[in-house]
């Protein structure tokens, strides 16, 4: 999916939320605990209450990976599931890869070829090569980590380097040569308004995913105040504040409220 | 496992080798193309051939996440294998994550709980947040990416701070402070041993895992006579050197061959 297709959804649906499947089954209602597939059982039900009001969804692989295999099957089942009935969704791999070459190909591959995701989050650190093979699939994303919502982002991504500018922006700003706005997005959280605004100035056209929004205490005018672009420009994920707003048989029900309010906040912005 | 049994284990064998189990279907030998599970066999084939010069194993997680289901399946099977035949080795999992709290807990518990590594290699981009949980664990270790062997690494790793010095010292002496040398170790490339020397001086007592020796072009006794500490102290990886050496059905005799020539550069250290 290119930024123009992406754009066309974000259009039509009013909204540019994301939807964090960080589908924990210990946090899962009763109900799914006797199911063979709670997970992807979950995912779905998540799914069709939130689909109207979503332009993306972005599993966490952690709480795939956590359950072993068992897990990353419905992970790839929820994939398949995405693809078949939501065709125009934009399907986001948040797995934080960060290795190279070779190795970082096989990554490529298992995102994008064993498992059809649009785009993969990655961490810069080790430069250019570990982005590199990502870039290399039209019509796939490499979502590079610049600033990111946690406390800790201050050890590293905050530090200022030998220009007295900071880390985060040196990878914007070296990411911005690797690849283009059709293939480079970056992660910005919602937790620090004012460097969005900052950001936005120096990386005109690139898509943002924000994490943050709710749980995090992030707000979605804030965002769309300083974030925006031409071409919106910003994918808002809320995961938990969403998939567990409820834990009872209406944990689906509540999850649709939770992003038509959301949704509803961003409409305006379109 | 601690310091003090992995450094038992160095002075048994005279060896702190570490094989990498890179294992690409695409470039095993014929013989194994029409198996049920030919990366489980192809490892078991690779470990009988090594284990009495290699201390520690490093799968690497892509070649097994390329493979889908079927690769993670016989991930477990080659850890289980590990640690049923050779209780004594070191098994480092070569995942490279980089996530936070919750999520970063999901992943510990993936590698520590789910599949019984002692070791994961961690991206510190988003800082402290993303190792503690690995932290939690006793007797587990992370392993922070330090100074990569990679081209690349001069994108950020070995870009200034503020301060003049490069943004590997501000890891290694930020993760100094988040563990000890019993559940901290850095990855410190082998392509720069004038950097293990300086790296060695402010960190006197954690391991280091070394890659890039073999292929990338680093060598055994330079990395031993810059990297060296008391209780050994280097954790060396080989992966295509040792376990593509050979792509004819005689595979794993050549893997055992590489693997003793490395071993008997070692011996003389220990």
């Amino acid at each position: 999916m290119n930024s123009d297709e992406l754009y066309r959804q974000i259009k039509k649906k009013r909204s540019f939320l994301c939807v964090g499947l960080d589908s924990d089954p210990a946090l899962f209602p009763q109900l799914l605990k006797n199911v063979q597939y709670p997970i992807f059982e979950f995912n779905k039900a998540i799914i069709a209450a939130t689909a109207k009001y979503a332009i993306a969804y972005k599993p966490n692989l952690a709480f795939y990976e956590a359950e072993g295999n068992e897990g990353l099957h419905q992970l790839e089942m929820t994939v398949e599931f995405l693809r078949k009935n939501y065709p125009e969704i934009f399907i986001i791999a948040d797995a934080k890869r960060s290795d190279i070459g070779n190795t970082a190909q096989r990554y490529a591959r298992a995102f994008f070829e064993k498992m059809n995701f649009d785009a993969v989050t990655l961490a810069p650190y080790m430069g250019y090569d570990s982005v590199k093979p990502f870039l290399e699939y039209k019509d796939k994303w490499a979502v590079i980590l610049a600033l990111t919502s946690n406390k800790s982002a201050v050890d590293f991504e905050l530090a200022n380097m030998e220009n007295g500018e900071p880390l985060y922006k040196r990878v914007i700003e070296e990411a911005m040569k690797w690849g283009n706005a059709d293939n480079v997005m970056f992660v910005v959280g919602a937790t620090r308004p004012e460097k969005l605004a900052e950001i936005r100035q120096y990386c005109p056209d690139n898509f943002f995913l924000v994490p943050g929004v709710g749980a995090q205490g992030g707000s979605v005018d804030e965002v769309a105040k300083y974030g925006l672009n031409r071409k919106c420009g910003l994918i808002v994920n809320s995961s938990r504040g969403i998939i567990f707003a409820d834990n009872s048989e209406r944990y689906a029900v509540k999850a649709g409220e939770k992003a038509a309010e959301l949704a509803s906040q961003m409409a305006k912005y379109i």
